[in-house]
């Protein structure tokens, strides 16, 4: 039995990848320090439907599905000696690592946000590497980037790598990054250091850069109420769809930023644990720094507001779409083409993002029995 | 008079530096940690000559010369109210940054190593930004990089940003990296934060990717014995060509690892000066992410063991060169090519590494009463 190590195993992603997997015949044990709930506190914000504690949704899973999940709490940028216990002790075959501080605004509310996000997610990798070179040399490591370390280049955005011709000779080397934010920056430090772990000691990675993620249901959440993963709707953990989606459901007015041309790639949480399992079922080989493009569909956020109002109209709600300073510094009109051909090669099917997809997301959103609208207000800024 | 904040003026480079600006009547002030000299420590290994403690050879200085130098004792990394103290207080109009741990080998010496140097380097950039931010948002930051976070790329080296033509589009974007180890790597990662505090924030930012350094004597270390600066020919802070003229100087091989094909630039310390000076007196534009490549010469590593047996038997010595097998991981044979017209534009008078700069480097070193021979083995390997 392949044995799969998840760090941030209670996260949005994380928590249904364990599910996933465990469902799956893998062995899995889940890390987690917890610290997203801390930070949720920190900032007053809360996922729309309450999330059980770890302790209680692991038993529920333990009950309900043939196949355990583990658990360790353990903080794996503050802990290294905690890290070198579980890879030496479980030794997995490969790792997921999810273990990051998630949010751009978190990372840009003040020094301490920028800190403690360079300091938990590059940290938190370093870890991992010397662990991974310590005592699983073999295995495998699949780390979650973003497609936000890219920026909004003027030219297509390769999956990792560039083959650049410049003054008549070639190479094959690091996509260019133009990273928006402390977190987008702390997500291009990791790439460099997993490039250089590859190169330098011969490990083999995987670095999946996100699109944005949209959906709260897999086969596995849906086996019992206590196995949901969270919905952030709020200005610092949420995406610009679960807020447009609440706003749409509770007869706000959807909140655009700026001209609202700002494109971004899309995709189902679906999608994500298809791109992960294909990622762990087909691993970079020894010394590769492989990056994918995990993205479905792209989107501006205008075109994403307009489908969410047509979405919600099919159900009677009538929602305008407001336009709203920018609080973050960005582009509002760009090009923007990123590729994304690598995980469909190994055999990705999308699933869109349809208006019965979205009609499912709002519907889910009007059982929520306490929005907390203060939060939907973006109070963090890019500049004074 | 411009106030320049030093912040590493303790330093081999920050030292003669701070005496620079202040003989040339900058009002000048030095942050410094002394977490070097604890590094020298903790590794068991000594610059050749003794360097005064801090407190004297300010002391010195501020006897010898008319202009004098204020110090601050403060950790830039670990006490980040310490730098918004000092930065409103003393309001630079200029900083410059060199208070980072310097060595390669120290930061792969083990997970400890990787991780201070994460730890110090980036954090350190990070409150400098913020600092910046909130105190002097119009002040010029200068901030040294090194050359060896492009590694060895197959295409030309520009100064920092690349023109990229692809598929018939075209952008200006950072120039790809290819970090050799955990402190370049680090360096990138501060690359990556200034690059984007300039476009987020319209901070001003000269980021100098210097070459390797070499030379001890400035007309200010002249003006008094106490007022020297560090000579470090051990494996982890020592630089090759100071190894080889210690090694020739005492009649050892003059070791080279690998094929000693490994090509980079070079300067005189005299030059760093020079190009800080440049900058300084020619700041980048508000919001501009400014790179200089910051050396005068290339070479390869086997052209400067040549060098140095050269200069030595011109003056009585036959050293012979000795192959040992390359700690690091590196191409031993590559296309180098790196680009440094810039700060020749600004103004910059190349001295260049001739036979009488070794000779007289070569007849300082023959002065040494105590030369550590174990320390000039390469104890710490790359791979395991």
């Amino acid at each position: 039995m392949k044995k799969i190590l998840i760090l941030g195993g209670d996260g949005y992603l994380g928590w249904p990848t364990a599910m996933h997997f465990a469902n799956h015949g893998y062995q899995v044990m889940i890390v987690d320090a917890l610290l997203k709930r801390q930070w949720e506190e920190r900032m007053g914000v809360r996922p729309l439907f309450p999330i059980p504690v770890l302790r209680r949704r692991v038993e529920c899973w333990n009950k309900t599905a043939k196949n355990p999940i583990q658990v360790k709490i353990a903080d794996i940028a503050q802990n290294h000696l905690a890290v070198y216990e579980l890879f030496k002790e479980f030794s997995p075959d490969a790792i997921i690592h999810y273990a990051e501080q998630p949010s751009a605004p978190f990372s840009m509310k003040d020094r301490n946000g920028a800190v403690t996000t360079f300091d938990n997610n590059v940290k938190g990798t370093l870890n991992v590497l010397f662990a991974m070179r310590e005592f699983t040399p073999e295995a495998h490591l699949v780390k979650l980037g973003t497609m936000g370390e890219y920026g909004t280049p003027n030219i297509d955005i390769e999956e990792g790598w560039l083959e650049i011709t410049h003054n008549g000779r070639k190479d094959r080397l690091p996509y260019p990054k133009l990273p928006g934010s402390f977190y987008h920056a702390s997500k291009v430090a990791d790439s460099v250091l997993l490039e250089f772990a590859c190169r330098g000691w011969g490990i083999s990675v995987t670095d999946l850069n996100q699109g944005v993620v949209y959906g709260i249901e897999t086969p596995e959440t849906k086996m019992h109420p206590d196995l949901l993963t969270s919905f952030h709707y709020d200005a610092v953990f949420g995406t610009a769809l679960n807020r447009f989606v609440v706003q749409a459901a509770k007869n706000q007015p959807i909140t655009v930023y700026g001209e609202g041309g700002q494109t971004r790639g899309f995709l189902n949480l679906i999608d994500t644990i298809q791109c992960v399992r294909l990622a762990i079922d087909n691993p970079a080989k020894s010394g590769e720094f492989r990056v994918f493009n995990q993205f479905t569909e792209m989107f501006s956020v205008m075109q994403l507001a307009q489908k969410v109002k047509d979405a919600a109209k099919g159900i009677g709600f009538d929602a305008q779409i407001e336009i709203l300073p920018n609080p973050r510094v960005e582009k509002e009109a760009h090009f923007y083409n990123a590729k994304n051909s690598a995980l469909k090669l190994l055999g990705l099917k999308p699933n869109l993002l349809s208006e019965e997809v979205l009609v499912n997301i709002l519907q889910r959103a009007l059982l929520a029995e306490d929005v907390d609208h203060a939060v939907l207000r973006p109070e963090i800024r890019w500049r004074k």
